[in-house]
Parts: structure tokens; sequence; C-alpha cells
């Protein structure tokens, strides 16, 4: 199948570095296409605003459900967002390899989403096309992230609260939301006191999980 | 006392736009002191990247806690940073104002949190100074936003879950976890589809809640 690795770190040296060159590895030997979109390399714009529409409907108030219908329906996207829609609709799978930053993604991959996840792409709130019949429907979904804290302080009555209830708004509201099939979780905590023996461990935990998808 | 206003939302006309001329305008006539972080307005740099330090401890590999902490200890904080860190160590009350996108604040609000909130400075997990202990215990927050669903979809059972719960990611895990105090949300929904009558009246509700304060 075609893979899509969205993936946001600044540091190639990061765990989350050799999680996405593993993915890359694993799964192109297991005969999948695979695409990284490497959002700091990139230097990808991360905030959405007025810049992202060449071809405004309404040039004296920006409404962007609006414009992202308008660009996308008469192709008039920024070759930035343009080029990530495609590599999006060419893809199976989606995974977003990430560092969990204050209990989220890295701002850059939320603006990825802000920005490439465009109304009339993905969703159609107007004809009411979400979750099952989102756009994005057919494909599935892959949160791989590290995380710094233990799994304990990241349970329901840990001091953070559920994690999967924090991810909820990706796997869910996010995901689901286009339609996307998700997949269970890979996640690598405690990530910020690794360890050469549990990096190697834990890749070929994900060595594992990828095999078997 | 003392107001910050972080303020994200790409066009000055926006209902966000409104409300936030509307918290200066109250807040002030009440006699608080009001500072605006306007990040679209300010081209807040949204991505936290090794860019973010000028006296790398560690130039060979980025590790982000480490670099905050010497940063913040050293004084060696880049200027867009420093600055917001100072109106963060004035304020009583941060108000967090933006549109609610994909059940989260937009992606250079998030930016401003991953790289205003640094280590050493809001917390210092190598102390566990967090939560209650947090370095930001005595202030306050509140996350005032508007919701272009309606307030049905937002519920436990609704399509999308419980914002209260997509929202804990903000008002527990982030700001909680500073030690700052958290109070009410103030949430305008269907703020996709407003006219003058309910813009005017949510106004009116906000500034009872300010003046409330």
């Amino acid at each position: 199948m075609n893979v899509l690795i969205i993936y946001a770190h600044p540091e190639p040296k990061s765990l989350n570095g050799t999680l996405k060159n593993k993915a890359v590895e694993v799964l192109s030997k297991e005969g999948h296409n695979v695409k990284v979109s490497d959002l700091y390399a990139m230097k990808f714009k991360a905030a959405l605003d007025g810049d992202d529409f060449t071809d405004r409907v309404d040039k004296d108030k920006l409404v962007i459900p609006k414009e992202q219908m308008h660009a996308y329906d008469n192709g008039t996207l920024r070759s930035d967002i343009e080029e990530e829609t495609e590599k999006v609709k060419w893809a199976d799978l989606l995974i977003f390899q990430f560092p969990l930053w204050w209990s989220s993604c890295p701002a850059i991959m939320k603006g990825w989403i802000e920005r490439v996840f465009l109304q009339g792409f993905v969703v159609n709130l107007y004809d009411n096309k979400l979750y099952d019949t989102g756009h994005l429907a057919g494909k599935k979904a892959l949160i791989s992230s590290t995380v710094g804290s233990s799994e304990e302080l990241y349970t329901r009555y840990g001091l953070h609260g559920d994690l999967d209830v924090h991810l909820m708004t990706l796997w869910h509201a996010t995901f689901e939301f286009t339609g996307m099939e998700v997949l269970d979780h890979f996640l690598v905590y405690k990530a910020s006191v690794m360890n050469e023996e549990r990096v190697k461990s834990e890749l070929e935990r994900f060595e594992t999980y990828l095999k078997a998808l």
C-alpha cells in the first residue's frame, strides 16, 4: 500500500527521527510505497492565514472554510498545500510521527492539519460529509508518538489524565472526522530517559507492529 | 489586576477579534491593566526549533528541555520569547482568545505555548515543580473560544465528544500543569452562523462575565 509519514521533529538525531527512519526502512522492505513529509526539514508554514489563498472570494473579510472550499474547487491552492493534498490522496495509510508536546502534537503538525485538511477536501460540512461519509473514508491513520512521561502519569487517575482521552482530539475529532479508520497508537513512554537497550527494544517492537499492518 | 490576552485569529474583523476588543475595552474600564499578544499581527514564529536557542549547550543534538532550561537560566532567550515571558510574569490573569480549530487552539497559539512556556520558567520537571507547585501558581487562566458547531455535537455522547474533555489538554495538562488556576471557559457556540443580534447578546454575556472577574 501507499504510506505517507507526516513527521515533525526539529532534531534528525531524535528518537522520533530514528522511528521515522525505521518506518521507512521496514515498510519499504515489506513492499509498500513510502513518502515522507518532514515538516521541519520542509520549513512547512505552520500558521494558517490569508496568505494561503491566492484568489480570495472575499478580499474584505477572511472566512476560512469559504476560502478553503473555493481554493480547493478552483485549483488555486498555494503550491505547498497542493503538494500535501496530492500526497494525502495518494496514501492508503497516514502515519503521524511526533513527540508529545503539551499532551498533543507539535504546532507545526497542527498547522499541517489546519492548512492541508481543507474544507471541501477532507470533509464537506455544507453537505454533511463527515465521519462515516468523510472524504478520506477508506484510508487509515496511525498515531506514532514519543511521550516524555511514564505511562502511569497518563492514566485515567494519573496526574495528567488518560492519554487516549487527550489524543481523542486527533484520533476522533480529526482523523475519524475525515472518515479515516484509526489504528492502535504506537506509543513510546519515558522517551526522555532512553538508553541504548530501550531504543533497541522499542525499535524492534515498532518493526513488529509495522510488519503486522 | 494585570491581564494578558493571548489572541490568535488572522482576521481582525472576525468574531474573535471583536471579543478581544471587547475584553480590552471592558477590562480597561474596570480599572485593570491590559496587554495583548496578537499572535498573527506579531507574525509570531509558530514552530519551536533550534533557532530558538542562541547559545546551545549541545550543538550536536537538540534536546529541547535542556536548551530551554539553559537559555532561561542564562538570559540567552530569543527576544521574541523573552518579551512574552516578561508579559506572563507581569500578568495575574492570562486570557486565551481563539477560534476552536480541529477541537483545539490554532497552531500559532500552540506554538506560543511550546516556545514561551519554557522548562525552568513555568515548571521544573527536574525538581518536580508542577501542578500545585508549578511556577505560575497564583495566576489564573481563562479559555475564551468560538466554536463553529452547535453545543449538542460537543457533548459526551455527541458526534465530536465532550468539548471540555478535548480542552482538558489545555486547561488541565497545560494551564493547571504550570500551577495556574483555571476559570470557567467562555464559549460561543454556532459561531459559524452568527447574526447581528446574536453577536450583540454574546458580547453582553462576555461583558457580564468579565465584570464579575
